[in-house]
C-alpha cells in the first residue's frame, strides 16, 4: 500500500483500490500518478484481462486534494490537472477494459473517473456530483467526461448547481451501467469482470482501442477506420478459431486462455 | 426474389424484405450489395416516398455470414466490410427516410442496420446485441452506429459482454423509436411511413440530407450550413405553398403529390 | 415593452419575457434581434448573474413569423435565419447561464431556443415539436440544437413526423431538465436561478464559456483546453477564497457578492 492505493490481483482481474478512506480517497497528484502507473503496469501483464477500480470506506472519491490547489503557482496548478489528464488517458489507453465499482459518493474528479471508465457499476447508495462551482473552482475537466456521458442539459445542471444525483438517476442518464444493492456490489462487479475476461483478450484489446479511435470521428471517417480494423481482426487466430467454433457448435479455445 | 431480399412497393412505400428466414437473414456480401442497389433504385423512383426494411421469420438479421469470413485473405475480408459500409452509407444517402421494422433479434451487423436507419420500430419480442466479442471478432463496425445511438457506457457494455438488450431497453436508450405488440408491428410501421409520406417529398429529402450534413459538425459549422439550407428551402414551391396554405388555413398541395 | 419582448430585473436575475401572447410569441426578425440585444446588454451588467427567458400567454413560442418567409427574396430569407443564429449564438456566448421557463408549446424555432438554453424547466402542460415538415419548410436550423439534445432517432422522428412530445418525454430525453406543475413553474425557475446566482459569478462565467469551448472538440483536445482552464481558474481570487473557506469550514465571500 502506498500513495493512497493498493494494487492486487484476483486471478485474471487486476484491482486498484483507493485506500485513504478516512480522507475520502482524495485524488492527490501522488495518488493519480500511482493509478496511472498501476494501469500501465497492468497493461504489460498478460494474465490481467480486466481492471477494476474501487475504494475503501464510505466514499469512492471526493475528488482532487484541495490542499494541493491553495496558495500555489500556476505551474503547481498545471501539474495537478496534467496528472489528472494522464490518469484519464491511461484508463482509455490501457488495453484491458476498466470497470468502476462505486460505493458512496463520487465527486468532482471522482465523478470524472467513473465517467471515464469503460464500464461502471454503482451501489444503490452511491451519489455523483461536480460541486466545484460552490467553491469557486468550476469542474471544467470533469465536465469533459461528464458532458460526453450524460449530454448537455444534464451536465450543465450538475455543473451549475453542484447538486448530486443518485445512482438510479446516474444509470438512467448513462453515467453508470447498473445499480445494485450495496451488499451485492462487489460480486456484481466480479461477475461482470469475469464475463468480459472469458472472451479473447486479443479481441477485447482490439475492440477497446477501436472504440476510442472512432468515437470522436465523423461517421464516414469512423467507418473507414473500423472497416480495416474488422478486416484485420477477422484474420487473427482468435477470430478464426471463434468463428470456426461457432459454426462447428463447439467452445472456442483462445490463444491466451 | 434474389440474393436473400425481396423488393416490393406498397403505394408510395418501398419495401425491402430479408427473405432468408431459415438462415436468420444473414447479411452476406451478396445480400448487402442487393440492399444497396435496392436503396439506390428506390432513390431514383419518384413515386417512392418512404422505404421500409423488414424481414421474414423469427429474426430480423443475425449479422454477417460467418462462412464468408473464415479461411479468407485480407482482401476477401475487406470486401465484406466494404460492402457493409456501402449499404450503411446508402441508408443515409438515399433521399427517402428509411424505417427499420424489427421483429425477432437484430444481432451484430443486423443491430448496426437498425441503428443506422432513420427511424426504427420494434416488436416487443425484439432483441438487440453486438456479440462478436464472444467469437473473437469484435463488432467494430456495428460499434460506429451503436455508440452514436446509445452513448458510450451502454455501447461498451453491449460490445464487451455481447449481452442482448430487449426492445423496451432499446427504446429507452434511443436505439429504436417505439415498441409495439408483435402483431401490431406491421401496421404501426405502415402508419408511420404514411405519415411521413404525406409531407412534401422534396422537403423531406432536403431535411434528411441536411440532418446527416450537420450531425458530425461543430455547432457553429452546423448552423452555417443549416441557415443556408433553410433559406433556400423556404424559396421552394412546396415551402411557399405550405406556408401560404397554413396562413390561409387550408390544406397544402405539394408539387409531387 | 417593444419588439415583442419585455426586459426586467428581479434582483440578480435578468428576465426576458416574450409578450406577444395573442400571436403566440412569434420569433420575428425584430424579436430575435431584440432578444440578442437584451442578452448582450445583460452580459455587460455585472449585477445580473442568471438570465431567464419566459413568455406570456398559453404558448412559449410558435417559432418563426411565417409572414416574413412568404414571397421574399433569397436575401430576405437569409436575413431571418441569420438573425436566428445570432440569437442562438448569443445564448451560448453571454457569460450568465440562461434558463428557459417553458409553459405551453415550444414549436420550431421556439423548440430550438429551449434546446439551446443552458438549462430548461417545463410546466407539465408544455409541448415541444419541430413541425416545419408539414408546411414544406423542414426545421433544419432547429435540428442542430434538437439533435444534439435528444439524439439521432428521436430528433429524426420529431423532424420527419412533426409530432409533438409532452414535457415528461422532453425531460426523459434530456431536452429539458425538469417538469413541474404549471402553477409551480415560476417559483421553480426562480429557485434554480437563485441557486446558480449564489455561486461566484466569475467562476460560473469561466465554466459556461469552458462548456461550449470543449463540447465539440475531440476528447484529447477538450482535455488540453480544460486543463489550462482549471489551472488558471484555480488561481482566481474566488477559487482561492472558495477552497480556503471549504477547508476552514466557513462560508466563502465572493469578490462580486
Amino acid at each position: 500500500m502506498s500513495h493512497g492505493i493498493d494494487i492486487t490481483r484476483d486471478d485474471s482481474i487486476g484491482v486498484i483500490t483507493l485506500t485513504d478512506a478516512r480522507r475520502r480517497n482524495p485524488l492527490s497528484t501522488e495518488t493519480m500518478t500511482a493509478i496511472t502507473a498501476a494501469l500501465h503496469e497492468f497493461g504489460l501483464t498478460s494474465e490481467v484481462r480486466v481492471i477494476v477500480i474501487r475504494a475503501l470506506g464510505p466514499a469512492f472519491s471526493a475528488g482532487h486534494d484541495l490542499s494541493e490547489l491553495v496558495d500555489r503557482t500556476l505551474d503547481d496548478e498545471r501539474a495537478v490537472f496534467s496528472a489528472c489528464t494522464e490518469m484519464i488517458s491511461a484508463v482509455h489507453a490501457v488495453r484491458q477494459p476498466v470497470i468502476a465499482e462505486v460505493a458512496g459518493f463520487a465527486f468532482a474528479a471522482g465523478c470524472q473517473l467513473v465517467a471515464t471508465c469503460d464500464l461502471a457499476v454503482a451501489a444503490r447508495s452511491a451519489m455523483f456530483s461536480t460541486p466545484g462551482v460552490k467553491i469557486g473552482l468550476f469542474c471544467s475537466t470533469p465536465m469533459v467526461a461528464l458532458s460526453r456521458a450524460v449530454g448537455r442539459k444534464r451536465a450543465m445542471k450538475m455543473l451549475l448547481t453542484g447538486d448530486a444525483i443518485d445512482a438510479t438517476t446516474a444509470a438512467d442518464w448513462g453515467l453508470v451501467n447498473d445499480v445494485v444493492d450495496d451488499d451485492a456490489l462487489g460480486s456484481t462487479v466480479m461477475d461482470l469482470a469475469q464475463k468480459v475476461a472469458a472472451s479473447s483478450a486479443m479481441t477485447v484489446a482490439i475492440g477497446k482501442k477501436a472504440f476510442y479511435q472512432q468515437i470522436d470521428e465523423s461517421e464516414a471517417d469512423a467507418y473507414a477506420l473500423m472497416q480495416e480494423t474488422m478486416a484485420t481482426n477477422a484474420l487473427t487466430c482468435d477470430a478464426q478459431e471463434g468463428m470456426s467454433a461457432f459454426l462447428g457448435k463447439r467452445d472456442p479455445v483462445w490463444t491466451d486462455s
